[in-house]
């Protein structure tokens, strides 16, 4: 038949179970960037995608238009290989914050490109602006500087990266169209391979407090993103981590980058310190170090040091610091027992509420509001002992962080005759 | 669950097979209405409608939230039984004309509502605008004292009439969420049972040269509005027929006209007859007159007196010569046989490219445009006998009315041994 360039027919071909021609999804995405196309034609399109899906070789061909509605970045010159890492989001995520100055202490380039937090889950960005003067924009010439001298450097993406994603995202964000897995997969990977790194690990989360509840559809992900990746010659993989509970023992902005500095000075939460290695391993994998000591680069303090370094770089002040909250409110243990489970979601949520994250783009972020676990999943805790302390600059919110949290963590008994409850492997599998 | 009144979380909902509560459809109809909700939101939510469906109770909460959108009309104080028909749309559809005089003959009054032509399905307001002076507009007054006197009256449907509908019937059209039976089914009855009609008869058309190719989808879509028209207190039924062929011999505008006058002075093609008869039965048989002879009514001129005061009392002159079209190009049978199929689609494709339709809402139609038909499917053709003859003031609109018809018919050989090919019954199944 012949080929579609009409807004309806698309939309209809879509619906009816139809594949797409790659010239027709160029044709969608181009005239769609430039309104030709209107948003409540492409938000029919994106249903129909949600719920009928689309072929490898047509999410590939998405991906390659929305890269070509905006400019392409190359770190060819800088003389080192390029990784970067992306998560598709959780509760407690600082990992970032401590992995890109530990990767960059081995010689090669870690251009982070980030966002702000958006719902429930933070922001790189957002954690990193608690510091005082620290700026996350960078222009193309200073991120190369960065690069070539410091190694590592977090930075907003420029608007010029992947337009047509920007424009479909916030369309998605309204119309209940978010989590389709084709969208979700060449929504990231446009503005990573657009961004120019040679490399590309994938932290995609399953549980609770993940955009996706289970690991199956985490692993389609994966596996979708990973394909992208390798197809345009980023060499990609993937690492499928759990995220039911939060990840370490800091929730919001300011105490998340206070928990990152505790592991890069070579302490920490255990948790944290897993999910870095492990992600550090992965890129230096990635880039022809498998041998590399990552954990040596923490404990000598050579990662701390890189991370100095990225912070200046940035205009921020590493020893100035870093806000606490007006007001405190803490949670203790109603029995003692073992911390069986810790709802990530819920922790979010709370968090969220207190003013560590924001309901709309425009809006501000509180940096000192958050959240403080004083025992995680598989600690013990005596009745009366601080389980969690909430923290905000406005206590009105603690009502509705409370809310949230109703009925989001067990205790359990110890039974001396059984195993006591524990957090599984947070990394479960590797794809690519 | 608690109840969403947030246009994301409704959705949602649908898209994961839920199912909306009355209050939730309320806000929805009457948010969209009103501009709360967007546009790209409510085609998102008609896309999953589409393809996921709408509970029988849902399809009645949306259809009466779509009448009480706007106002309701009564015909109560008329003092006799009102009954209206609604058919799908066809190609060379012009019963309407016929049957709303013919009916009226028996005393009962007939507010036939009706629209104008878009795409390949003809409009009666446009068919009867063919005739010198005929205005489609009536206010309610006008209306009453119409169906009072005369007893039938053809007119646009007030645009206070479920504004929702009016609304959300643009947004699909441009979104290919057109063929949702739930959304068809609600917005032709919210329209029929907010003109406050006692009787209602559907005419729902599958084939070739309807919305519904297949009689399965037909059927569901008829039994749907027979159920939605029933809890509304409407007695409705619907007839299931066949529209695979153009109904009569006439498509287009003034030529229709005249095929109607042709069945009213007693003559005409079979098949319109044949329909005519018997939607005015089915008619009749719910405003309790089982045994009207409607046959007669016809034949002995009582429909034209009616069909001559319904013109009149608009304005318009029954006597007028209808227009012509300037330039004609008739296509003769390329072999002697019986005519074994005549595509309605193609048909009504080609006579809307002759000028006989309109492409936009506001776009003017030809009055003289369409085709005729010099045989119908099971008539005897020899070699070079005219088929049909196209027309049009505006000749250069033949080639790609020609390229609509390439196909479009066959004619096969006579087999002595076998029947000849004919038409099927028009009126294959009666619902309600």
């Amino acid at each position: 038949m012949s080929e579609r360039f009409d807004a309806v027919d698309v939309i209809r071909a879509k619906r009816d179970h139809g594949e797409l021609s790659t010239a027709e999804i160029d044709w969608l995405v181009d005239a769609y960037t430039r309104g030709f196309v209107a948003d409540e034609q492409m938000s029919a399109w994106a249903m129909a995608v949600l719920l009928n899906g689309m072929s490898r070789r047509e999410i590939r061909d998405l991906t390659l238009a929305m890269i070509a509605s905006g400019e392409r970045m190359s770190f060819a010159d800088l003389g080192k290989p390029t990784v970067d890492k992306h998560s598709t989001g959780g509760v407690g995520d600082k990992i970032t914050l401590p992995l890109v100055p530990l990767v960059a202490c081995f010689g090669v380039a870690v251009p982070q490109l980030s966002g702000r937090g958006l719902g429930h889950t933070g922001g790189t960005l957002d954690k990193l602006e608690s510091i005082s003067g620290w700026r996350a924009s960078l222009s193309n010439e200073e991120l190369m500087a960065q690069l070539r001298d410091v190694g590592g450097a977090i930075c907003a993406a420029g608007a010029g990266l992947a337009p047509a994603d920007k424009k479909l995202y916030a369309l998605r964000d309204i119309t209940g169209t978010v989590e389709a897995i084709p969208l979700i997969a060449s929504s990231i990977m446009s503005k990573k391979i657009a961004e120019g790194t040679g490399s590309l690990v994938l932290d995609v989360k399953f549980g609770a407090g993940a955009f996706m509840r289970d690991l199956d559809k985490a692993r389609e992900l994966a596996r979708t993103m990973v394909g992208l990746g390798q197809d345009a010659g980023v060499a990609t993989s993937a690492l499928l981590t759990d995220m039911n509970a939060p990840l370490g023992r800091a929730i919001g902005n300011a105490n998340e980058v206070r928990e990152s500095v505790e592991v890069l000075a070579g302490g920490g939460p255990a948790d944290i310190v897993e999910l870095t290695l492990a992600l550090a391993r992965e890129m230096l994998r990635l880039v022809g170090q498998p041998d590399a000591d990552v954990e040596d680069a923490l404990k000598s303090g050579r990662a701390m040091d890189s991370w100095r370094a990225l912070i200046r770089a940035q205009d921020g002040d590493p020893d100035a610091p870093l806000p606490h909250p007006r007001e405190t409110h803490t949670v203790t243990a109603q029995r003692s027992g073992v911390v069986a489970r810790q709802d990530a979601l819920a922790f979010g949520v709370a968090a969220w509420r207190l003013g560590a994250g924001r309901a709309r783009q425009q809006d501000p972020v509180l940096h000192a509001a958050g959240i403080d676990l004083h025992a995680q999943v598989g600690d013990r805790v005596s009745e009366g002992d601080a389980l969690f302390t909430l923290g905000t600059d406005d206590p009105v919110r603690f009502e509705r962080a409370l809310e949230a949290l109703e009925g989001a963590w067990d205790i359990a008994d110890i039974d001396p005759g059984r195993a006591a409850p524990r957090r599984g492997p947070l990394v479960v599998e590797r794809i690519g």
